[in-house]
């Protein structure tokens, strides 16, 4: 199940920049995070962290729930 | 900013806890989560990734962005 949240997240993620016409080289630049972990990111690679969870969120003008949108249709309350 | 970041997920984080009338050994019982672990996390010392992000959550029975209240409000859009 890890793998697959690390895939939702990175896949929102994907999308609300595309829907700001960005590159990932235009995140990263806007952000300050490097492009090659947000391509990572983005590929479902890695186990992202609050802060640059944060600091993606505000880059993209997003409420950092947000980023979470196809995470919470796939977690099943306990 | 950051560790206000770190202060203010934490901080959320205990309050739905007692929401739930849970110490924060239940939390660490029912998420698998480490008791040291999460109260370094509440105390705002611990930059958590998302995979425990989620876990909390889930746990919690809370969509993922419940946890980010705080931050959401004091994060000032870019």
């Amino acid at each position: 199940m890890n793998h697959d949240l690390q895939v939702l997240f990175g896949r929102r993620l994907a999308e609300l920049r595309k829907q700001k016409g960005w590159s990932q080289e235009q995140l990263a630049l806007e952000s300050g995070i490097a492009r090659s972990y947000l391509g990572g990111v983005e590929r479902g690679q890695r186990n992202i962290a609050l802060l640059n969870i944060c600091k993606l969120a505000k880059t993209l003008g997003v409420p950092v729930g947000e980023l979470f949108t196809y995470i919470n249709k796939s977690l099943p309350p306990m």
